[in-house]
């Protein structure tokens, strides 16, 4: 191969790395593909690192030992990711997102990929020691956000299904008695869709009662697989005591009513906001 | 702002452009951000042009006029493409991805965010032309793959449910006749959306009569907006008439056999071959 002038080489670099979040490179790899000495690409890592870091774009983690390498982390800083919180509060908190039954309107946020780029940022830093091998959730709202999260971990989602499908192949069901209408719900997620004593972080757009990450970590155990982790978005402050605890959210929603069209919603304090940041 | 290095400039402008592809910077908001010129920004963009076409890791598209600035858009090259395309035919043709009924398992290529963004890449590209303002899918396999193309696009994702949701707020939904089981079945999607006049790429997993496309299109339709592309990852060859024409699919299976494990797929020739690759 050619030699590449270093520029070029540290944007290839760069952008390699930002498209695979999570994942471990051999710094060989790189040496190989850009034509040029481990010592080099050393280098050129050492300036990747300052960069993002001086630009709080993330950072580049480096594991040591025989199948070592380099793993990228977008994290947003403290104070980005302030923003983002301050910014999704401001917008959950327009009145006019609240629908008749005291729902809250979020799909346009749910649905936006820039913005759940942004939080599953943040869920991937929260939950980074918790070291999942899949993401989990529940159909429908809570997929975007599962995929984003995956994506800085670069592992699988894993989604469940509300009825068994065909196209999922052997599955595992529970029934569960949903916290809303207490009706009796089934869950249902492929075998194939999940290795046996895997770590399991679920993730959902909102927690009430709890009922449905009970279920999910329920069904998770019955897949003989461990939960390592539950995050949501929002969570209604009450009813205080949920079906699953240990839950991490990022809002706590202390009111909401339609009539007069008042949500009163909050940043709620990171839970492990005592062990050291990232 | 001190003064920043080249190389940090690099760095953090690559980043950032390949974090939100599809959108339109003007070249003032990197001067601003760096503080620097916007000469030196615009030197900056070519030296990154530059080393993105080297790799073939995308391209930089520039919009002149008073509302000019740079797009960056991750395409693949052709040789990258085929290597996704055909690493993808290969594990969609294992045997054991036949169930019961000749379906094919597919979830673990659709919920593998890696894979999806690369897929999610090349519908860009070829939709590229038609410009969408979002990118809508019916729950629940196609929704990743959404994610991935609207991400390029800077768009947002519109996920259609195949019932009405008290979340959605206010729906329009139709009925259809489901093209496997001649059943009539019903879709819906929140008004709050999806603009009117807007211009919707549809995008799904599979495709085999054409039902559940045709019904996208018919709903798109009546909540006042157009359809400007369809796309699936794959479409049986058999029927060869299906409800909805004029469909991009990346792969043709040609037949799908229970009995003896037999899967025939091949990658389908891209309908706009003959226009110029950008």
């Amino acid at each position: 191969m050619v030699k590449i002038r270093r520029t070029n080489r540290l944007i290839g670099l760069i952008k390699i790395l930002s498209d695979h979040p999570g994942r471990l490179f051999p710094l060989s790899q790189f040496a190989e593909y850009f034509g040029t000495a481990k010592s080099t690409v050393s280098e050129d890592i050492l300036s990747i690192r300052e960069a993002l870091e001086d630009f709080k774009l993330g950072t580049i983690e480096t594991v040591t030992g025989a199948a070592g390498g380099i793993k990228f982390w977008p994290f947003p800083n403290e104070i980005q990711e302030n923003q983002v919180l301050q910014d999704l509060a401001q917008r959950f908190s327009e009145a006019e997102r609240i629908l008749p039954g005291n729902y809250l309107y979020m799909s346009d946020v749910l649905y936006n990929p820039q913005l759940m780029r942004q939080v599953g940022e943040i869920f991937a830093r929260r939950f980074l020691n918790d070291k999942p091998d899949y993401v989990m959730t529940v159909e429908t709202k809570g997929i975007p956000l599962a995929i984003a999260t995956a994506q800085v971990f670069d592992v699988p989602v894993v989604v469940v299904r509300r009825e068994t499908r065909v196209t999922e192949g052997p599955t595992v069901n529970i029934n569960y008695v949903s916290g809303s209408n207490r009706r009796i719900s089934t869950m249902s997620v492929g075998k194939r869709s999940i290795a046996p004593n895997s770590r399991v972080l679920i993730v959902d757009d909102f927690m009430k009662a709890g009922a449905t990450a009970k279920a999910l970590v329920d069904l998770t155990k019955e897949i003989g697989a461990e939960v390592v982790g539950v995050g949501v978005v929002i969570a209604t402050a009450e009813p205080q005591k949920k079906l699953c605890d240990g839950y991490e959210t990022l809002f706590w929603l202390n009111e909401i009513e339609e009539e007069s069209g008042k949500i009163v919603l909050e940043i709620a304090q990171e839970k492990s906001k005592s062990k050291k940041r990232k």
